[in-house]
């Protein structure tokens, strides 16, 4: 069986819409996603890539497309779906705490609510008080999350997932891998898809 | 039915990957699409995009996926494709060539000349007399279009068609519409397919 994995950042919105459409993709393939944390600024940094937001800051066309495109997804899919109006939150502290929640082995019920609460029910979740609420609401134990983001194996896996990632090939969130294939975006589910079932 | 179309430049190897793809499309659907040459140079100009080349200069990780991604295509498709050991080549004489082509009525054996000389069997295209050579091998009245490539009519067609597009959201090439909805890239051939069978 094919190994599946899916690299995100909560900032991303396309992340986000990825997150809604995998469950499908599970369910038709009988393969599991594992998902990795990946700081998306840090990202960006490391491979000299920028925000979509800043790189066509200049080409109206292009912006324009960019959320026409966003909405279609939405709507071929039936996706909850509101735009933070906090964007772009600073996603350190979501990130840290989900490789917290990752050695906790509460991953996936984390990446839930993070999702949920940047993208559904949107907070401004770079402030801690309302990330912790916003946790807590969720069902998860933000008290110990968030002391467990200050520690340092859990900043130091952050950045090795993120090294790892640049040094891999990725330069964007979501970005998708199949055993070593690498694709990038969220229109490239169809050919993922494709070869989870070659 | 819907009205489906395919604005294009010779330049783009994309474009040529779509042209290769859109015959099985016509077949499964009973669509056939339009043409229209639209001068890429021109389009980034008043879109303020430029090509992936430059703007991912200095993202080798978003040039290497490109490149992948487009060996990708080729192999799902089994398309004959050769990079152009002279890219960039300067479109405007293949492009103002189209818009003769049209008028005339053989746009479509022009169009399959034009990316035949540009991505099956390269040549420096922009050079009046290779692309002379070209163009009559391929059975084209080379003279002719020649000569009607430096006629006012030619070059306004080919300058409101690039403004038109502009105008109605394009940004780059390939571009697809579905009646008046937009889609950007090979990649979206899929969801250019579906629509058209809605």
């Amino acid at each position: 069986m094919p190994k599946a994995e899916f690299l995100f950042d909560f900032g991303s919105p396309n992340a986000y819409l990825a997150h809604r459409v995998l469950p499908e993709i599970e369910a038709r393939t009988g393969v599991r996603f594992d998902y990795t944390p990946v700081l998306l600024g840090g990202l960006f940094k490391l491979t000299g890539n920028q925000a979509p937001m800043l790189a066509f800051a200049n080409i109206p066309n292009k912006l324009a497309y960019e959320m026409l495109e966003l909405r279609r997804f939405v709507e071929r899919h039936k996706i909850a779906f509101q735009m933070n109006p906090f964007f772009p939150v600073n996603t350190l502290l979501l990130m840290r705490g989900a490789v917290a929640a990752e050695l906790d082995g509460v991953l996936p019920a984390y990446a839930e609510a993070g999702f949920h609460h940047m993208w559904e029910a949107p907070k401004k979740m770079d402030d801690p008080a309302v990330w912790a609420e916003a946790m807590a609401s969720s069902g998860l134990d933000a008290e110990r999350l968030l002391a467990r983001t200050k520690d340092d194996d859990v900043k130091a896996k952050l950045l090795a997932n993120t090294e790892a990632a640049a040094k891999r090939g990725a330069f964007g969130i979501p970005t998708f891998y199949v055993d070593d294939e690498i694709y990038f975006g969220k229109n490239t589910l169809r050919e993922v898809e494709d070869a989870l079932t070659a």
